[in-house]
């Protein structure tokens, strides 16, 4: 029902008990593909998995501790954006997403995490955004990079995908990096 | 940051942390006018208050048992429209609302109600939903006879007003009347 | 252990663990009368159910939110009554009850109803007593009537049973309407 | 509301909020007197104490575990009696009392006492009734004493008064010494 | 790995999730020698069945309510002590304990009990430990026998072994008795 | 009560309510030394603090998420160290310290990293331990680089001091790394 408006093509939904179905057909359709970079595809096992996980994430909501919102594009569910979790006391966030394979190659995660950027800087008062990619996901760092965000780091084995471990790309955008960004564009 | 879109002028917004100074001054600058039938004015005594009430109604956002939310008119937030909760055995639920003194007369409530009672029968697939109104609050009437709902009788005593009762009418619409008033129109 | 006298012939009864048995028993041996008019019937399917409703209800007395309270009927559990809530900014509260087959028409619903109005009103300061009763159940609606509550209305498609809604009359008695009727008598 | 029935003189009744009053009054006319061996009137400073103590008893009655009652003489309230927590898996609870200056020497007590006895071993199905009594509580120590009750031993500094330790004497009556007494009279 | 140090061969330690095995194969290699005088023998099926409880230990230490610790004799895990709960208005609390019948013999209960006595008595200022033993259980007996513990009295049918009841003996030691006894050695 | 024996010089206690007086003596002494780095000093205004603190350590500890020792050099307190948190799927986690000044240049916190990372990987199966210091903390970044954690990136404005930022360094150690420094040495 709620949603924030990215453009004339994509909005973010606050996802509700009926998204359960749509959103577990979504990931059941390219289990492979999701798999490859994403380590809770497993677990999701039928549409039941999703209404907990729906509700966990209302939670989250209401607690002030981040969003996961669902991504249309042209009214139609194709993946998932939001902050993992605010710190307040350091003023800083993460962002985490996920997009079908059908909709690559649009500019549609580039033009969510702007949006959604605009609003940790302007609305949160958040000073620092953090984006995490592993190293070898090509496609993923892409959008940091796109976006004007900085390569900190290499985490060593930050993350564990089902049987191994892959090291992980720190991005990140501070709150003056965006101002600038702003003024040229 | 997330909304439900009513029209081109008309906005509903789950409310966020940082509205509860706008919401208290809108309470604030006509407490005499929502006193009148409104029974929390008195025990809103700073932005403070709103900031708990704020997290309830995320809290009863995320138990999926109703939610109240922001009405914002050409942007300018100008009262609250909301389910009190979610009777789901009975499919059934009511409205609450109040509009501020200055925006009146523009069809406000009444579109938001509309809107939400589409989202009610279509998606929640409710079968009832009730209004209640004070027997003399003749503005606030207006709006489920507006809206088609049914008077189905007055609840003698029904709510208790700083120090006075007052009687309540109890309107409906039901999922049929509804279907019906939307093929008319 | 814990009994609120009616008169010489009928007590409630605080309900305890060990009551789940007979309790079970007199509903399984008249599902078919019961289920005409109550919406739970068929969700009790063994004791053990009533022990974590037993539960529930204790909670709900230490809520001091209502009670569930057995109806004895010469040391012969036959029923059940209590209010579902306490609604204390509207000093309001609703009855509910069910009685079984075989003791129909000794009164002692209208009995027990009045022992626990004089409680709300006189105890508990209640402003107002509601009772709901199916449209077409007329044995229920007697009670009301004899009590000297007032009808105040229809509530269409007020309950669902199973497989259909029943529209729903509200009766009520005020606080002054009681006195009044204590007055004649 | 709920009381439980001792004889035509006594009734044991479940506190509610608006005993909070009538007891606080009945401690605070006597304070010298039950602070002898009562360790918990200094903290008894006003009637809004006992409105959270209270809710802490009936939420120990909603758990299923023990029970404090208020002892009604003649409709007066005089003392309290309870289990202080049931044991299931040993099937043994514990008696605790206290009584009113002016109402001593009536054998009240010992009658409360014997019911809630008997419902312990014939509806909870304890095995197991324990009464500590301060060493030179000699009141006290009357009353398990005159039930039947056997002195299994002393604990030394059992218990601690405001500023000193005292001993506290065990008694017990088992399941098969009460049958016995029964038969007795 | 936290530890408290009894002497050169004993350490007590806060058990952790991977003290779920051996724990169970410690328990399960003697069930018929453990199960004359313990009542939880027969409750545990499996190693699981340690991992809830462990974590249930850890609460209750988190609660600053007693603990429960394993017993290591030269590296090897050989029984449990610690302190059941902690009654702080009364400075109290008592022991309790169980040994592998490997460990028999070589003074290590009593070890550990003298060096858990210490603690309570010099760093949580209780003023009384009590012990308590099955009255025909001698093993247990001569533990706080041998540590210079007084017999208080015996609790008839104290504690439910599996299919009777048996008695129990009270036995306690005061911080003064310690103090004396301290002197002497 | 519990340590955790680093060597003959040093331990890691758990801490009790009774630290809570040490513990706020040991911050209060050198406020204007510890505030240069740790955000939390200001924070800490009484021994009260502490209380509610050391509550909050163990309940982290209860839920196995990690745990905050303090460090006890020659039986005397002088810092802390511990595991913020377990990220039990990724199998990583990450130290946090401090040291009182007068307890600078004995190689304190060196060891006492070594025997909690020691533990990390061999009884929790860690797979990745990180420290995280601020970029100028020259004193603190020496322990990571004394004990051959890697440098990986910095986080650009990664903590908020009272009143600015700091940019901090992240410094981790693989369990394959320890092994070959175990071999090594």
């Amino acid at each position: 029902m709620f949603t924030f408006k990215v453009d004339e093509q994509i909005e973010l939904r606050l996802l509700e008990d009926n998204d359960a179905e749509p959103l577990f057909a979504l990931v059941d359709k390219q289990r492979s593909y999701l798999r490859e970079w994403l380590p809770w595809v497993d677990g999701v096992t039928s549409a039941a998995n999703y209404s907990s996980t729906i509700k966990m994430w209302r939670k989250q909501f209401a607690d002030n501790d981040g969003f996961q919102a669902g991504i249309l594009y042209q009214q139609e569910l194709c993946g998932m954006v939001g902050f993992h979790s605010y710190h307040w006391a350091n003023r800083s966030t993460s962002i985490g997403y996920w997009l079908s394979k059908d909709f690559q190659g649009k500019g549609i995660m580039t033009r969510a995490c702007q949006a959604i950027i605009r609003y940790a800087f302007s609305s949160l008062h958040m000073n620092r955004i953090e984006i995490r990619c592993a190293e070898e996901n090509h496609k993923s760092r892409a959008i940091p990079e796109r976006l004007g965000f900085k390569k900190e780091g290499t985490v060593r084995d930050g993350e564990f995908l089902y049987d191994h471990f892959v090291n992980t790309i720190i991005y990140s955008l501070l709150k003056e990096d965006w101002k600038k960004l702003q003024q040229k564009s």
